[in-house]
């Protein structure tokens, strides 16, 4: 226990991080750089999970402006996300519809190395899952779940062709899961790493294999790079296998791993019949942008690769202290691997891991998988950079930039010399940082972002739960400057940066009408009606400033269940109509140009009850209303609708 | 349709209102002017509505930081809010749940007509509802609904004392709610306005009484103040009772009416017995702090008053234009009248009022109701200052501030001698604006924001959806100037602002674990524990860093119903936990030091499944997790519960 209690200490800088403000020449130089002038744009897109909030943010750098929450796990009542009968299918697992996740570590997709700007892929945490975002949409549009795995942990990271995109299980469970006693976990627990591969044209998902690795907690992973790259690199902490009280018992072991995985040679394995299928049972989402809708198909098995039989294609890096950030530069020669309750930041070679393996020196082997001797992999050490190193990312000029929770700060050190160059004080609790491109092979770097998992005193207090917060540096020079503390929605967990001229000129304005393929849409306001089916009512709406198509809707029943199938008939930029219905037990409908989407009403009482617009569309805004009549469950009423009488 | 077809037009700046950035003495005086340095403080709070996205979110001004998105109307998965037992009732109306609303006008609660940052009133527009959040936690802490209403929308405004707080109907309907045809519209359906008595103490709400107004649109409100509290103004629209195709309906006569109300003479009337009781059906939901629960009571009653009944309470003044926004100066003298549809904005004197009310200056009566003369009335009017005025705030030196939407700008004017004094552009189409303290007697005439409704190429793009968002602007000299353009979370409907002193030092920091009066709350480690209650399974867990207790159960079946209610036993600032079961079709919970929470889960399938912190909590987070063994319905397994193996 004296270990974990040592353990939380905060750091926390005397000056308590004020910068000068005004007066001062560096005041407004500081203000200067992240002052963003109305009308002009930011640099950078910086998308930034929201960790337990399920989603994932978009903001603008400098500036630290939030433009946009993707609802991606978790629903959200604004955008009908979960709600509308459209996106309800994106949110089904195995176990059910579930209207949450954590969302831990966004990863923009990459052509030769470097960032395209085409998607953004995250990994839900809790019940484990990969999310697509096309950023021509900025929606979510698929979503696969991996089985044989708890604790999606060490995900979404991208091979630098976007050719696989990983997932790794934290937590070690029964495959297949089983009644079994906790306390049989060692040995009998396995932690799966998943390859999905992904399809070059529309960036869909595919699980291609599995590989069924002891129960070590596997924390995160980067692929690797240039002479790296068919490798990826996993952490494991808990190589103890420990299954209670783990700050104390995962903790007992000098050095747990990084595990290196040739997953082009597993690959090339699979394709040529090797592993094997088993049962599985687990939910793959995909929302079409032409009918405006998502199918869940349930998938039945998946493919599994013992290691044992795949020799040469996995081995184990001996890594001091339950290391946890996992990254490797630019380059692809460094792994860094930062034990989490170290002094030092250790860093592997891979030049030297290829030659020790040609070698065989090796120290062991752990379930089968040889271990290599860590002098013969070990390229170097930042010795005593700080306490608690996380994560490391790299600017382009040879630097490498580790976060210290333990003691709040930023080190930037050489890659090479391993000498510590600058450091600057976090506030508080760093976890992740993001340098635009950090993780490619071609980094922006001018800012770096660093994500805190405390704020405390940072900002006017809101009650017992305090804001989330990132802060912005400066690292185009030799040091650091911290510009700006910026709050975050959700918790920061990491983050994807990326110059927004990659993205800018790619991003859709409106759906086009004419490519709507809704079954239930209607496109010209003449063809707007009211179907009965039995107790079923359909309504096919449309809605154009500043009336619905009907407004008028006589011959509900109670009983009945009502969908509004509406459609917004605006083909210009930025003008979305909402539609919401007194009582409705689901959330409103925030339908953009062109767009279709469906919420159901069951009405619970006989009166006549208005709609209305939800989103503010023009001066007679307020204008934009309807009524239903409902009436009792054997009334004669016949259904009818009209707009303005007719 | 002409009218409707030419009012669409967005306002839209040549110059793309794009400020100079750099190089010039005014670009750094700016971007000092919103730059608040790392570590610092914002001066003001803004309390800013999410509109369709049903919240209530904090900013600090000047910097546009959001700080916290308050959950109200609308479930949120990141803080449970409508996910756990203890919320779920908050958000429970006679429609039963309903797990969204759309939240428009926050008020701040006032002493002697001054902001006191007590509490913040909300009204939620769709099904209508009043929510109240306490300033000390930041928390909604009660939900009453309005019956015999629907679109809540001349709401949630306070009187001088904090009083009353008022919410007004914006759609006619029946009442009581029968069988009608949408047609009879005409003298059938009703606007009730209704009276809600706040608690001095505590700020709770009950409805003392609702006034049963004609089936006109009651659009917004604001309390008289200084002579004129006592008094409250209500503008209408849809005069002419139309059903349909409102847009040209509702836009034909060329006065509607602003209501003006004398809440205090009707007050007295019903507490000497006057009104009639009529049935209704309608919750008050209210969240205790103790025992970290809401509980949720349907209402079978409200007392209903027929303004015929106390003759001299309420008088219509007539009002161009389908008017809009009703604001009240701070001296109580003028109320401002902007009709939407009108290029001149008309100020009604109070003095005046009073004057052609002792003289029976009336043009004429409107269901018994007398309709003030004109000219009688008015005080003046702003002409030709711009097009589609909609809302008006207040400096503290005889300054008005008035909306234009289609015209896109904001104009400052005279009270009393209605000249304007200077005019700024939006950027696009803006809705409200504030100014903190603007509604009160009290204005702090520092900085006025802008809600806007439209952005279309102010930010970086997001695909067809694009940010929404308010702009800043410096008001503390002769002329305007715009400082900074922030996006908002949900539609920046309205919001209320504060200086952050009166505020913040009443800000809580944690709920002390001695005064949790939580049925299932643990506060010792030794007392956590499961117990099985048939097929029923209560968890006492507790969290601290970084462990649970316990962290290993078993002798759980399938078809059990498995409550965790986890304390976080945490006694320090900013460290909550979090705590997510996969599988779980529900959210995580996040619990704030000495608070507890409670989910369900109902397991799907035997295996051995984990949990964990969802809140990065220490160096040790990753280790803070458990497992639950489900074994099938029919196992011998008995219930166990360990942490370590004890």
């Amino acid at each position: 226990m004296l270990v974990a209690t040592s353990l939380f200490f905060i750091g926390c800088g005397n000056n308590g991080g004020k910068e000068q403000k005004k007066g001062g020449v560096l005041g407004s130089n500081v203000a200067e750089k992240v002052y963003v002038a109305p009308g002009e744009h930011d640099e950078f897109y910086a998308f930034v999970s929201g960790g337990f909030s399920g989603q994932l943010a978009v903001y603008g750098l400098p500036s630290g402006r939030l433009f946009k929450v993707i609802p991606v796990f978790s629903v959200d009542a604004e955008k009908a996300w979960g709600f509308n009968e459209e996106t309800k299918p994106m949110l089904n697992t195995s176990h059910g519809f579930i209207p949450w996740d954590d969302a831990h570590h966004p990863d923009i997709s990459q052509t030769a190395g470097e960032l395209d700007g085409r998607y953004v892929y995250i990994n839900g945490n809790n019940t484990p899952r990969i999310a697509k975002i096309d950023l021509t949409t900025f929606e979510t549009t698929e979503i696969i779940e991996i089985p044989n795995s708890a604790g999606n942990h060490s995900s979404s990271y991208v091979t630098e062709n976007t050719e696989y995109v990983v997932a790794g299980t934290r937590f070690g469970v029964p495959v297949p899961q089983r009644d079994i006693s906790i306390k049989e976990y060692k040995g009998n627990f396995k932690g799966a790493l998943s390859f999905l591969k992904v399809d070059p044209e529309d960036g869909g998902m595919e699980i291609d294999f599995q590989i069924l690795m002891p129960g070590f907690d596997y924390d995160k992973a980067h692929p690797g790079r240039g002479n790296s790259h068919g490798w990826f690199f996993f952490t494991t902490y808990n190589s103890e296998e420990a299954n209670t009280l783990l700050e104390v018992n995962a903790s007992q072991n000098d050095k747990d791993f990084i595990a290196a995985v040739n997953w082009q040679m597993i690959a090339e394995y699979v394709k040529n019949g090797g592993g094997k299928k088993m049962p599985a049972n687990y939910a793959h989402n995909v929302y079409d942008e032409h009918t405006h809708q998502a199918t869940s198909t349930m998938k039945k098995e998946v493919l599994v690769v013992n290691p044992a039989e795949v020799p040469g294609a996995i081995y184990f890096l001996p890594t001091p202290k339950s290391p946890h950030g996992c990254d490797v530069d630019p380059s692809g020669e460094y792994i860094v691997g930062s034990g989490k309750l170290s002094a030092d930041v250790t860093v592997h070679s891979f030049s030297k891991m290829v030659k020790a393996i040609e070698e065989k020196k090796f120290s062991g082997e752990a379930y089968g998988i040889p271990i290599i001797d860590f002098e013969a992999v070990n390229a170097g050490s930042v010795k005593q950079a700080g306490l608690g190193p996380l994560h490391t990312e790299f600017d382009n000029e040879g630097n490498a930039y580790t976060t210290f929770f333990i003691s709040s700060e930023v080190v930037k050190w050489k890659l090479g010399t391993w000498e510590v160059v600058d450091r600057k004080p976090t506030y508080y609790s760093v976890g992740h940082l993001m340098i635009p491109g950090g993780n490619s092979r071609k980094p922006f770097g001018k800012y770096l972002l660093a994500m805190n998992k405390i704020t405390k005193d940072r900002y006017l207090p809101t009650g017992p739960e305090v804001t989330q917060s990132a802060q912005l540096y400066d690292i185009s020079g030799e040091k650091m400057e911290l510009l700006l503390d910026f709050p975050t929605v959700g918790e920061p967990h990491y983050a994807a940066g990326c110059p927004a001229d990659l993205i800018k000129p790619r991003s859709r304005k409106i759906f086009k009408l004419e490519e709507n393929k809704h079954p239930y849409a209607v496109t010209n306001e003449m063809d707007a009606r009211v179907e009965r089916k039995g107790n079923e009512v359909h309504v096919y709406m449309t809605m154009i400033r500043s009336h619905f198509a009907p407004d008028n809707i006589e011959g509900v029943k109670e009983g009945d269940k009502v969908y509004f199938h509406v459609t917004n008939l605006e083909q210009d930029y930025d003008v979305p109509h909402g539609i919401s219905m007194i009582g409705a037990n689901t959330s409103e409908l925030l339908i953009m140009p062109g767009q279709t989407e469906t919420f159901v009403w069951e009405p619970k009482q006989v009166g006549v009850w208005p709609f209305y617009c939800t989103d503010f569309c023009s001066a007679l805004h307020q204008e934009m209303q309807g009524y239903v009549r409902v009436s009792p469950k054997d009334s004669p009423i016949k259904l009818s609708w009209s707009l303005d009488g007719e």
